[in-house]
């Protein structure tokens, strides 16, 4: 473990998976639970080369990197003080042989690392349409939150154009956006494989999806049980027991 | 209870919702679950004209017109056999006044009808593609099961020229198929606003999906949590109790 500078506002929170350790401000962004189960839903093959759209603290790349051991990633964050964050926590974990963080613009991916150059682009994106709900005064959680820089169309334009043929997108978003994200993608010829909700109880509607588009793909979708987030109130389901490591991540932020 | 004609390989199934009773034939296909599961799906409100796209042995209109008192059907059928025995379980019921049959195909449906003539559309369509499985050698069952006649890109241009704006359409399909469904809705401005997964058991995939689309909708997607069939192997689900007023219906087709 490297020795890094931090910040005042900054602390290091321990990922547990592969023993990834993480720098976090508490002015910025903190990764949530969505960020958790979307690396728990990514599945990935030896050697494939990933891109991580929004990277914000490399939390992805950092969780991914400990499941599967020989893959290499890139994170794109537009946000200079995210960047720089994510790069410490990269060191923290010496790790620059396998993440690298690139500061630049989702919706210049394509000029960035050229066309069909990834297997496997992934993304917790922001949430949220610009007009829905009131932004935040903090810039870094506007733009993680609200679709500011990055209105959905313009980053699956961009996944598609940075995708190998038969490349995947793994995405996370809210539930409510189900059938326009779907929509947007089959538009774009990058077809839903895999879908699963989640839901907070099992009696509830879904609040969040995880899904695995194919770039050119066809054929069935197959739609799984959704996940279950608590078996009983401030009770963890079996599921989410085993995607924490048997114990609950530090520094997670819960207002998601 | 009207006294109609039976032929031999007919016989008279009691559908329990609102004392319906429905002629079937053991050479044509009769309804499964998924027509049951989409009668309960569907909300309609006070004095709407549905069409049933497909109806078959009109099991949908019959099963709705018990559930909702003032609302008019059209059951739209192809087949001349079919268009028969639905138009007799219709006098059967002696419901002439509120549920007309009328057979043709659904392509052709805004020529019958016209443009946005219809509050509601819902279609418990084919399933299977052409070239996807053998077709069954009963042309009955082959336009049932199989796209046939009916593509889903016909079924859903018809179901978009026939609705008025607003309208909604109701649908039961193969999970499988659930991006590709989705897909085409939006593509047409039927958004999905209600979704709700089928799932056989708690940990298993859906094999099922049932939605709500609204013609020039916009917004949010409502998924709801699955609907379980079973509790364990051999005992439905509560929920499936319910839907089936607390005893078997007789006459199902359990091959789904």
């Amino acid at each position: 473990m490297k020795h890094v500078a931090l910040r005042a506002d900054e602390r290091i929170d321990d990922l547990i998976h592969g023993g990834r350790r993480l720098i976090q401000s508490t002015t910025a962004p903190r990764f949530a639970i969505d960020a958790v189960l979307l690396a728990d839903f990514c599945i990935l093959r030896a050697g494939e080369r990933v891109l991580d759209m929004g990277t914000g603290t490399a939390v992805l790349p950092l969780l991914l990197s400990a499941k599967q051991l020989d893959c290499c990633f890139v994170g794109l964050e537009l946000m200079p003080q995210m960047a720089d964050m994510a790069r410490r926590s990269v060191d923290l974990n010496d790790l620059g042989k396998r993440i690298g963080i690139v500061e630049g613009d989702i919706a210049a991916a394509a000029q960035l690392f050229g066309r069909a150059s990834f297997d496997v682009v992934l993304s917790n994106p922001p949430y949220f349409k610009v007009g829905s709900g009131r932004l935040n005064d903090n810039a870094l959680y506007a733009a993680a939150r609200s679709e500011l820089y990055c209105p959905l169309a313009v980053l699956l334009d961009s996944a598609e154009q940075v995708l190998k043929p038969g490349g995947r997108l793994f995405l996370v978003h809210r539930a409510v956006r189900t059938a326009e994200l779907i929509g947007q993608l089959e538009q774009r010829q990058l077809h839903v494989q895999r879908l699963r909700m989640v839901q907070p109880f099992a009696e509830q509607p879904a609040n969040l999806l995880l899904l695995e588009a194919r770039k050119g793909g066809r054929g069935d979708t197959l739609v799984l049980p959704p996940l279950l987030v608590y078996a009983q109130q401030g009770c963890y389901s079996r599921e989410m027991e085993r995607i924490y490591g048997g114990r609950t991540l530090s520094g997670g932020d819960t207002n998601w």
